[in-house]
């Protein structure tokens, strides 16, 4: 079947807003099993919206539109679409009542125009809004379909997910199932050469998205009942897994910062992390988490070598003969911060971030990060050319949480030097 | 005038990507004064995009096209576009050469396709593209415009800015100017209530945009000349300035941790920060900044109360008896950072971001920022009931900020207390 998506929003038209609704429903509808032909926005105007919904009747089997139901004068979605799908509407009482005890619930006042949002479809049917006042609406004639959904994301998304997206799965007859995984430390174009074949199938269907310093792999199945749409992403997520192993390091849609945290909390260790270049943003990240308190002890972000010294216990003379940026520094960083907090592991990270401070031998980019647990410290050296301050805190950042992760499980340190602390 | 925009790509059609062009163009029409109607998206077919062109030519005195100028068999905007202007196109010798030459400098090899990319409009004009091989183009016939441009951000937005801007300025017969004031301090509402008279205008323009824990001004005129257009901002600048006062902190993209390192750095003085609820957060935006080093000394994260006493020097008994939680404790790790670190200033954070660890006494959102300085430390309470652990730590470290901003520059701390240290 066809498809088209419709917002509705003078503060589209003027910019002041991005149209995320569009891109949200456009994935939504093509995971369906429908084309998509044509987006379009219009303003809050009866005549042009008049129009562009008779088009979209003509050429879309099923219409989605967003916006253009709050209760002031200009909202008229629904009014619009309502004649060209030919339905009457008609006053619900319960429907004004659910708007009644919203107001009354929020202790702000209900206004006559309140009541337009209690006009529902007569030959169609209402599409309930758990997070705002105005209902949504589906209709329907010649087998021709509108959904009508708020314009606000919070109340567009679960709006789509409980009450269209279901009514969507019927008319082609199936189900949805994904699963996302976040796969470290390999780079996307590596990757889609290690997977290219696991890119290609049609249902399910296995795409790469690329993101700073990692890259996710999204696999969804279409099937007639969700238990086959699962078995289906498993046997591909397993395949994913077979191929790319411990580098998957979790699923969903929760960084790595995340895992980290899980993970230490599951083996009761603690963290410290001690940072330059990065500059607190790996205990940025970990305490960004509900819960970290548990696993997190303390952060240092020193950036002057006095600090390094003063608080790190990082040697004076190894900073004069090795310079600040390290692995040597990077090491005692780590090893200082987890003995001075009492952590199971420790993070240790100097570098150049850039734009300033590089130099032939030590260019912006160059990252050292280290991690200790036990007798041991393993030490990574990044070098990552021509990136931005961001990119390069990120990506630093990133390589760090994976060391600690990979320490709290057990697993391979890749591309890591190993250094015994002395007894 | 009225204007239209038309994104040509299937990638928009599957939701691959989110349709940025399209708010980049519509702020940019209204900012030069068009009336935009209709933004529509269509794929690369071109029986779908003819019909899209037709109903945009006869309703839309110019229309922004946006992709489908690439090399590859199926972007065909500049043909069937220049067939719904009646435009016949030129093979182009010295665009062709341009090309050729383009492909040579990248050691990439050229393909009879993009000989394609040389067929340039009779009867309009090529807009040349800085940034890669599609040159744009635009269309006239009997007072009405296409402007095509590609695709990629990077190369729309230069092609915009220096060719096509200057053509719509002359259709209107105006330059535009902006101007953006950062307002730190006073809530959206209030501060639409304190400068409602300004924001009436219709040129110049003022409008507020809420940001999490700011709010921007964007100022802007439209005139006959830049001289003009800077002039007429500047006297609406004025008046915000008068009524806002210290309130706006910078103009401009920069957040307040640029304005924190300029002023430090300008100011001979040196920062450090003790966080507890923020995690690292100040420190991170404050080394974000290329050049932090100059005036950051170091950062301490603490989450535990036995760092809080080993690397800060809080007291145990206040610990004790006021809990981490209170602005007794905020006072000590702000002084004690402050000292370790022999910075000019200190600043300390301690607080409940949430989900879990409130209770009534001391409920999520409760937050207790000091800045020490001299022989002074400055307390304010902040309490952000029901906002999720990212707005109270965001929230938190723009205060944070501030605090440190107007101490480095002698202005009043408004909503703190003062505690004079024990000499």
């Amino acid at each position: 079947m066809n498809a088209e998506i419709i917002a509705v929003g003078t503060e589209l038209l003027l910019g002041d807003i991005l149209n995320t609704n569009a891109q949200y429903l456009a994935r939504q509808l093509a995971a369906l099993g429908f084309t998509v032909h044509f987006q379009c926005v219009v303003g809050d105007n009866p005549q042009r919206l008049a129009q562009v919904a008779h088009t979209a009747r003509e050429r879309s089997e099923v219409v989605l539109y967003s916006g253009g139901l709050g209760p002031t004068a200009d909202d008229l979605t629904k009014e619009t679409v309502a004649a060209e799908y030919g339905d009457p509407l008609r006053f619900d009482e319960a429907e004004y009542k659910k708007i009644e005890r919203f107001f009354r619930d929020c202790h702000r006042p209900m206004s006559e125009n309140n009541r337009k949002q209690a006009m529902v479809p007569a030959n169609g049917r209402t599409l309930a809004n758990e997070n705002g006042t105005a209902p949504g609406a589906m209709f329907v004639q010649n087998g021709r379909y509108a959904f009508l959904m708020p314009g606000p994301p919070k109340e567009l998304i679960p709006m789509f997910e409980k009450e269209v997206r279901p009514l969507l799965q019927t008319m082609q007859q199936c189900v949805l199932h994904s699963r996302m995984l976040r796969v470290y430390g390999i780079g996307e174009s590596q990757l889609e050469g290690m997977v290219a074949e696991l890119l290609e199938g049609e249902n399910p269907t296995a795409a790469l998205y690329a993101k700073t310093a990692e890259v996710v792999v999204r696999i969804t199945a279409r099937a007639a009942d969700e238990q086959a749409a699962q078995a289906m992403c498993g046997k591909l997520a397993d395949r994913f897994y077979a191929i790319l192993g411990d580098h998957i390091y979790a699923e969903g849609e929760q960084g790595m910062e995340y895992t980290v945290v899980r993970t230490f909390i599951d083996a009761g260790m603690t963290l410290a992390t001690a940072e330059s270049c990065t500059g607190g943003l790996v205990s940025e990240r970990i305490t960004s988490v509900p819960g970290s308190s548990e696993m997190f002890e303390c952060g240092v972000c020193s950036y002057s070598n006095n600090i390094k010294q003063l608080l790190l216990e990082v040697d004076s003379g190894t900073l004069r003969q090795k310079g600040a940026v390290s692995p040597e520094v990077a090491l005692q960083m780590a090893d200082g911060v987890r003995r001075r907090a009492g952590a199971t592991v420790g993070v240790g990270i100097t570098g150049i971030a850039g734009p300033g401070g590089g130099t032939e031998e030590k260019p912006v980019g160059l990252v050292y990060i280290a991690a200790a647990m036990g007798d041991t410290v393993w030490v990574h050296r990044m070098l990552m050319a021509h990136r931005t301050r961001d990119v390069v805190r990120l990506a630093a950042s990133q390589k760090a949480l994976d060391m600690a992760r990979r320490l709290a499980l057990g697993l391979p340190m890749h591309g890591c030097t190993a250094h015994r602390l002395r007894g």
